[in-house]
């Protein structure tokens, strides 16, 4: 079905342009004639892809969550708990530049969701597979019993999201200050403290 | 001089109209004009107080941090390490409707930051004065023998900043799930694995 194929790969270009908008002028500026325009189509053609900018938006906000779903499926896992759970963990964090400007672009859209009722349920389905995910490695970590034995399996699940996500936002705002080695050594340690 | 203090209290009360724009619509919705209406003045009168958008906008964003500083610095420390990290750490954190409302839009602000240099030195500043301040606290862990005398101080002044933002992050963006309390117990947790 070449025809449904390319029309989707349209709209896959239409969300990549969202996104450099977003990065280069604010989201502010991502209105549908500027996102036309950064694509190199009419205002008009616009239409056959996207009834709505809030429909263009959820699509491109989507299309991030699914990108980092698709590269962590896609881990080729040692079964080796803590080289593991780095894998994960560090495929969430911006290390290089495709994945800095993703999660600008998610965070942006995040806070765009906090008044927009679409891209919230996306955010929240999001924000719940990152938690099953990390679970599992604290959940995992404790089975084997390379935990130590006296952490608080709760808290220590809310500790090391936050983390990821904190260290997520700091790299995107501080990049010269918070690079990818610190990313890397700071999850390092804080899986080395979850180990007795 | 009453007429300069009137002046400073009405570009307070232009930033707190910008903030409820912000969290109600989104900050693409404000606009000198949008923030006028809902301020209750002029678009005209919006001149005298400031010249450009942007500068409305790197006022209402100092002035977010301002009030965290002046909350910060009008703590009464209690001289015990522990108790008075935790109390530093939580103001940081949106347990109220009013320092919730702070966080999304100094969130929304930081974004933006990222394509506008006034707001990036703004939101560089606060990042510096907040790493100083969660410095302080694990050096005075490490000073009053509080801290585990394993701990890697670099390592752990990255994580507890992370996690202080990211539990910041995860709490505007599910309320319903990250409760203060669940702020609340996560920060006493990770302030206890790192003491002996």
């Amino acid at each position: 079905m070449p025809k449904f194929v390319d029309h989707e790969k349209k709209k896959e270009i239409l969300a990549e342009a969202t996104w450099r908008i977003i990065r280069k002028e604010g989201i502010e500026r991502a209105t549908v004639r500027n996102i036309a325009e950064e694509a190199g189509i009419s205002t008009g053609s616009m239409r056959h892809y996207f009834s709505t900018q809030s429909e263009l938006f959820a699509f491109a906000m989507k299309l991030v969550s699914d990108r980092v779903r698709e590269r962590v499926q896609n881990i080729a896992f040692t079964g080796k708990p803590f080289e593991d759970a780095q894998t994960v963990l560090l495929e969430l964090l911006p290390l290089d530049e495709e994945r800095s400007a993703e999660m600008e672009v998610w965070i942006a859209f995040n806070i765009k969701a906090l008044s927009d009722p679409d891209l919230q349920a996306l955010s929240s389905q999001f924000y719940e597979e990152m938690m099953l995910g990390i679970t599992h490695i604290i959940d995992t970590f404790i089975k084997v019993g390379l935990a130590k034995p006296t952490i608080h399996r709760e808290e220590e699940i809310e500790i090391l999201y936050a983390l990821i996500d904190g260290l997520a936002w700091h790299s995107i705002m501080q990049p010269e200050r918070v690079s990818p080695e610190i990313l890397k050594n700071t999850v390092f340690h804080h899986l080395k403290n979850l180990c007795q």
